[in-house]
């Protein structure tokens, strides 16, 4: 769409390089429509993408001190703000589909990231991509924490839902337990904070143990 | 709902610092039923405050080398992504609707601002809500770029969808030059296309020049 107006009409003032970036811009509209298992808590409808980054994005910002001091915490912001775009084209994973999640997501979203990441000049998109595949990756201390972002406000929303995708899913307390251990791995006091509420859950009732 | 989940049973570990530092992040989750005027680009639904904070993000990051090389793009990040947290309670006010815009506006937002942001331990909430009113006041160069991004958001999407809320609000290009002109004060080259779209948009015949 971008294309062939920038292209046909020379009224629009921008040059290549802008508006690539802006085709880019325009693509990521599009996160706001892939929808995730994770139920608003008011249980109206499911988060999408787009704003379920922006929650990870709040929270690293309030949750910050936790981290370990060697942790960048702009360097993580920037990773969860992009670290589902290529969900655009792959969809999301419920991370407890162990059917569709191992290799075939691998590939999927390597494949979305050349394309979206693509349509941004070289160097722009590099940068991006380079920044996703490190949080892929979970070996720095900054995809570390960005991770257990990521882990920690599905099991939030799951708890204060009673159960929410869990109970949907009949999913059971070990696995909870083994999908968010990273974040104890990364501050270890927001690890015992989420085992006390998967704990809890089970105690409640609205979370099997087995 | 959580207040009492922690006082009532000590099984959740937690300290009070870490208790109202989820308390907000829970309220937070309402920011994604804040519907603002501007549609998706596939024109399926408006969007909301959460998914746009998190779009304008984004943009900051892709448009990053078009600001004035003293902004401080971190700031900005932080800046845009908690802009709108106040709509929680205040409601997003669409900036052409001159009857409710302004001092009601402002009064309505102080409220929320103290509400929200005293959610959290004193030191966190001082941080945000000094942040927030610095984007408010558009007075500091990280708060103009913020600005800027706000502003240029919402015109790509009505360019893109033939007119969207202008067409629907029946707005007219002056309007939209005055509303829009922050753009140029933050970045010339941001400003001109922002100027030459608007000026495409009446030649196109969907934006009425008066």
């Amino acid at each position: 769409m971008l294309k062939k107006i920038f292209e046909c009409e020379p009224i629009i003032n921008a040059s290549k390089r802008l508006q690539q970036q802006i085709e880019f811009i325009l693509e990521l509209d599009k996160l706001k429509k892939i929808i995730r298992q994770t139920s608003l808590l008011d249980r109206s409808r499911n988060e999408n993408d787009a704003e379920h980054s922006w929650h990870l994005a709040m929270m690293t910002m309030v949750l910050a001190e936790y981290a370990n001091p060697e942790v960048n915490i702009g360097r993580v912001l920037r990773m969860l703000l992009i670290h589902d775009v290529v969900e655009i084209d792959a969809g999301d994973t419920f991370i407890y589909d162990e059917s569709a999640a191992a290799s075939l997501k691998l590939e999927r979203e390597k494949n979305a990231a050349e394309r979206i990441f693509g349509l941004l000049p070289n160097d722009l998109g590099l940068e991006l991509k380079t920044l996703w595949e490190e949080f892929e990756e979970r070996k720095t201390l900054d995809a570390k924490f960005a991770a257990s972002m990521d882990r920690l406000q599905p099991l939030l929303h799951n708890y204060f839902t009673d159960g929410g995708a869990w109970a949907h899913h009949k999913i059971t307390a070990d696995k909870v337990l083994a999908k968010t251990k990273n974040i104890g791995e990364a501050s270890q006091c927001l690890g015992d904070f989420a085992k006390s509420l998967i704990l809890d859950a089970v105690e409640k009732g609205f979370l099997e143990s087995k």
